[in-house]
């Protein structure tokens, strides 16, 4: 494991970290911010998983999620978005392969050989996590888009697992959507079966843990009405007594300007949770 | 005018236009924040100028400048840092030319057709914000590096127009520097006597305004020794009498992760005397 990046950030450091994984048979980079507290003491941890295209870099940069873990001594890790590299399957289009690994343990060839991101995120990062940082086994997810459907799936996947869950402009049901079926295909194979387990609007049905849900949606997202759907997850959540906050935002779009605007209402919810 | 982008941001928007410059003789992008006070009434103006490589896109979309502009009521322009197209001059590197225009108005071939940044912000940028957005004519200038030099210079050379200057990480004797020595000799030619209207430490000497400059300088920031050398606006100060709050941080490098964790300092700065 290889420091690459350590920027002072808000009294702590905003640091970049390569190492070779054992889920996805590639080298791997994630961000990792150490508020000022991590320096006394061990702190919780918040998980966050970044949409497609991105790299551990974008939610970083843009997010100012510095500013709020710093305030309350929160440990922030952000990993990348896929596995990575010339020995990795890739596809055309930036809705598939590399920049798009959509938090699933692959079954699929050529996919299944080292796509295998629910795996990664769960288990192989937090355990270097908390081997090598000042962190406690307090863990919460979040994230934006794709990762946030992947911060409601991890969750629902593995009770006990996280204390919080929130999510920036999730895509709810992927196996009802163009973005999900088509990926979904790939990764998992045509049986629709096998989609369940990996939608967190099926999830909802067989939730074992009521962990409640913050949900942040802008109203002028682009890919509201076609890809996000989040009436599906208000309904599921509805239907089941599964505890939702669901804010929808007027005039926001897609873009990180929607969550470095709301990032620290997040931030504070997960805080209460982590104790 | 056109404005190409725009994004709901902490209450406002975030926006970006694209116009062609009479100044500059180009199509020029600038960003602008406009608080949400802004739907109610005009409001003051912080310039912002982003450093060497950079675009309009740098600062709005990393210093998360927008959460303490909304907070304060300030609107945020950000133009690009030199002018841009295929019939403008330019040069193999990144610190001559496109994107190193360096805020002055060059007098040597090929440059001076195009490099007047002073004269762009100055003027010709104030006049098109205020006509065009609820603006007052109270400004403020700001900036970092390359764009730290020029706030300062701006600010010394045009009493009157600004009611307060900050910069991040400026480099304050850009005659004395390589960074500033290359270009200065491409923009206004190999007389230095002609550098010194264009360089903070020697204008600080017949500064007619006492306008008290803020500066914040990381003292892990890797160009500290070489191009930034703030001991020289120091000196200079003292010599002169001239207000200088200059704030040094251990740590903190020359990234944005530094301007981010200290622009809410410089923008309530600006709030106190912009009034």
């Amino acid at each position: 494991m290889q420091r690459i990046e350590a920027h002072a950030s808000f009294g702590g450091v905003q640091e970049v970290w390569q190492h070779d994984s054992a889920a996805l048979g590639c080298r791997m980079r994630f961000g990792v911010y150490l508020p000022p507290q991590a320096r006394e003491r061990a702190c919780p941890v918040l998980y966050w998983l970044s949409g497609l295209t991105c790299t551990e870099q974008n939610f970083i940069t843009k997010a100012n999620a510095q500013s709020h873990a710093a305030a309350h001594g929160i440990i922030v890790v952000a990993p990348d978005t896929s596995p990575r590299g010339e020995a990795v399957a890739n596809a055309e289009g930036y809705d598939l392969g590399q920049g798009a690994g959509f938090y699933v343990d692959a079954t699929q060839a050529p996919w299944a050989a080292h796509y295998r991101m629910h795996d990664y995120v769960v288990n192989e990062l937090p355990a270097l996590v908390e081997a090598r940082f000042p962190a406690t086994v307090a863990r919460a997810i979040s994230g934006h888009s794709m990762g946030g459907h992947g911060a409601l799936v991890l969750a629902l996947r593995n009770p006990g697992r996280y204390r919080s869950v929130s999510a920036f402009s999730p895509i709810v049901a992927p196996a009802q959507v163009p973005w999900g079926e088509k990926v979904f295909t790939a990764y998992l194979g045509a049986d629709r079966a096998a989609w369940r387990e990996w939608d967190a609007v099926a999830l909802i049905a067989g939730a074992s843990e009521r962990l409640p849900l913050l949900v942040d949606q802008g109203e002028a997202d682009e890919f509201l009405a076609t890809q996000l759907k989040p009436e599906l997850l208000e309904q599921a959540c509805f239907a089941y007594g599964h505890p939702l906050q669901l804010r929808r935002h007027a005039a926001y779009d897609h873009s990180y300007y929607f969550i470095a605007s709301f990032i620290g209402d997040h931030i504070a919810h997960h805080a209460r949770a982590l104790g």
